[in-house]
């Protein structure tokens, strides 16, 4: 009995597929007793299960429609909620044919590069960036071209000569993809001259703009920037948000709002995709929304991560050594840090043995870099782990240097 | 105000997007009183609501699982159920790491021609075959080789002739696409014979079979054949199985088998797809099964929709004219007809004045043809409008030919 010699039939992208660094990594942290910092999931200890169990209402009511196919667009009940909902975000209530549900904002992402990008083009991707994002985009035969970020977020105004050096070396670049607030990794909020002087380049340039924004709802401090998409009056920006971090990641429910003619080129490729999004699973979140839930919601995630997030500040300024820079996000999930002369990926090991994981830099840069960063995230552990955690980073620390 | 010229932003695929053709004659058959043989849905009517909304009870009791983020793969206690529950027809009760569990078969083909197609490569696909299928597979830059169908499915005894014509004309074919029993459109369910022919010609030249059976539980008269994945022993059968006939589309819940290799590539694209399938949706469809549901459901679907298949059978012989060619289908939703000298496309602008709907013919053809068949499917009209129907599309026929 022979098997398959599958390299003889493969695709050109399967066969250049890598396992993600990051999952390798974590499988490491499994281990009894460990202090994760690492992967970026909500914390499930608030998840709303009564209010959401609640919504299953609209199974018993609504069960012949919600069972059968539904439009490729999204269940319509929700598209009109977001519409709403996000107003104030979105600067109007957006159109019915502007919207698009998607199974989580990493479809959306799928998609946006299955209209936008032949293999071989480019995307333009903020240094340090979201893995998955690059992990989606690579599956589409993407290559990258990165602009540096600081504590405001990408450096717009290096972006001309990038673009300009990029261009001298062949790279076509489709669209410019941008976490604008309290990006992961670096937890930075894009300000807000910086998103004005983006969408003016991106007008003077034709760039379409990808404004991805799962965390813009966790802020804790300060007040929100107008969204670029507000801004845009010649549709040249998508925006993304989800409920993945305001409710519940198993959803997996999310929307994308952009222009009508890119929508429509979105929907169509949905439809080989999956058909439609789960109607069962947009039903419930509808129901949940439609019940007041989501709002109620909101202020108690607040609360709790930013108690959190003032726990690891806390912890870290009291246990790591002075050499450690960061910032304190003011939202999200995630503290970035640098630490200069030291190898992260070395440094984790250490961190494992004592107990404590977070994921190292080099996963969230595109082209390579990031070999003294960390990333640590204050969402997932519990409480009582931040403080332990950071006297078991710091420990790992020092057993490097000695 | 200028908006973004998208025609210069837009992959190529995206470039040569269609709507599609049976989206476009299926809202022409909007109109109050329309009897529709056209869309393929299965039956709201005999949703199983109040069982499905039992299962929502796995929310409470596992709530902080099942709105997590889930593995890729699938929901652990819906693998091991399929495994179980298939075992019988896969021959075996497959492994974990055989299993992938998808938003509906559609996102399983998707997969399957990520990791398999390169844009420009060909799909061997039956003649008539899914309009479905054919938009993934296009999505992916597929061409297309076709095999004509007759009462037994896919006439494999012309394969290697066919492919090798397609070689010759420089078609790289990637895999085989089958849909094995009461196939949409032609209801037809391949042969055992032929599976076991198709199955040796695979093993011969190396290829890979699509072996995709949504309908392989809706059997109304005599037993199943073998699946043709039970007979391999090499890996090269990947089959496709789902929800959405047997319990409710809306779920978006499918599944895949083969060997591990394959399924390993394709968990790792699906994780730049959608990260996981909906977990919600999963767990509310295992505790679906999980009490008992789904065996319990099946004979009421086989009853209810074997009368319908009875009712338009019975109308068919009773009202249409002795030319109209067609066979009764064992089991699946569609009843697949030939009209000799009769254009379909004009038949369905009178017969939507009769008040009656199908799909053309040629919307089933990969390279062209089919114009003088069409497709009527009985499971979404009631059991009323069969005869009804029948009568209007009899009219049709002779409103065409006065």
């Amino acid at each position: 009995m022979s098997r398959v010699a599958w390299d003889s039939h493969l695709s050109d992208v399967a066969k250049n597929l890598r396992p993600s660094p990051i999952r390798e990594l974590l499988k490491l942290t499994k281990k009894p007793g460990m202090i994760s910092f690492a992967g970026g999931n909500p914390d499930p200890a608030i998840f709303p299960v009564a209010e959401f169990s609640e919504a299953t209402r609209i199974l018993s009511e609504r069960g012949r429609e919600v069972l059968q196919y539904g439009p490729t667009e999204g269940f319509e009940p929700l598209k009109q909620f977001l519409s709403r909902w996000m107003a104030p975000r979105m600067g109007r209530a957006t159109a019915p044919e502007e919207m698009l549900i998607t199974s989580g904002s990493q479809q959306g992402m799928d998609l946006l590069c299955s209209v936008l990008v032949n293999p071989g083009d480019s995307i333009l991707v903020e240094d340090p960036t979201y893995p998955g994002a690059l992990h989606t985009m690579r599956n589409r035969g993407a290559r990258f071209v990165t602009v540096p970020c600081d504590a405001e977020g990408m450096r717009v105004d290096l972006l001309p000569g990038i673009l300009d050096r990029a261009a001298a070396e062949g790279h076509r670049v489709k669209f410019v993809y941008a976490i604008v607030n309290f990006q992961n990794p670096s937890g930075a909020t894009l300000s807000a001259p910086r998103r004005k002087a983006l969408l003016e380049l991106a007008k003077e340039r034709d760039l379409i703009l990808f404004e991805d924004d799962p965390y813009g709802h966790l802020r804790y401090d300060g007040v929100s920037d107008p969204t670029i998409f507000s801004q845009d009056d010649e549709g040249r920006v998508v925006y993304a948000c989800s409920f993945s971090k305001i409710l519940a990641p198993g959803s997996r429910v999310a929307w994308m709002v952009g222009d009508p003619e890119l929508i429509r080129r979105m929907v169509m490729m949905k439809q080989g995709n999956d058909l439609c999004t789960s109607v069962v699973a947009q039903a419930l979140v509808y129901e949940y929304c439609n019940l007041g839930h989501l709002e109620g919601f909101l202020p108690k995630i607040l609360k709790h991560y930013s108690v959190k997030r003032d726990g690891m500040a806390e912890a870290f300024r009291k246990h790591l050594p002075a050499e450690a820079e960061y910032h304190i996000p003011a939202g999200g999930f995630f503290f970035w840090m640098r630490l200069p002369g030291v190898d992260t990926k070395e440094l984790f090991l250490k961190a494992v043995d004592r107990g404590v994981a977070f994921v190292t830099g080099p996963s969230f840069f595109a082209n390579g870099g990031g070999e003294d960063c960390l990333r640590l995230c204050f969402s997932f552990a519990q409480p009582e782990e931040l403080e332990e955690g950071a006297v078991r980073l710091a420990e790992a620390i020092r057993d490097l240097k000695s």
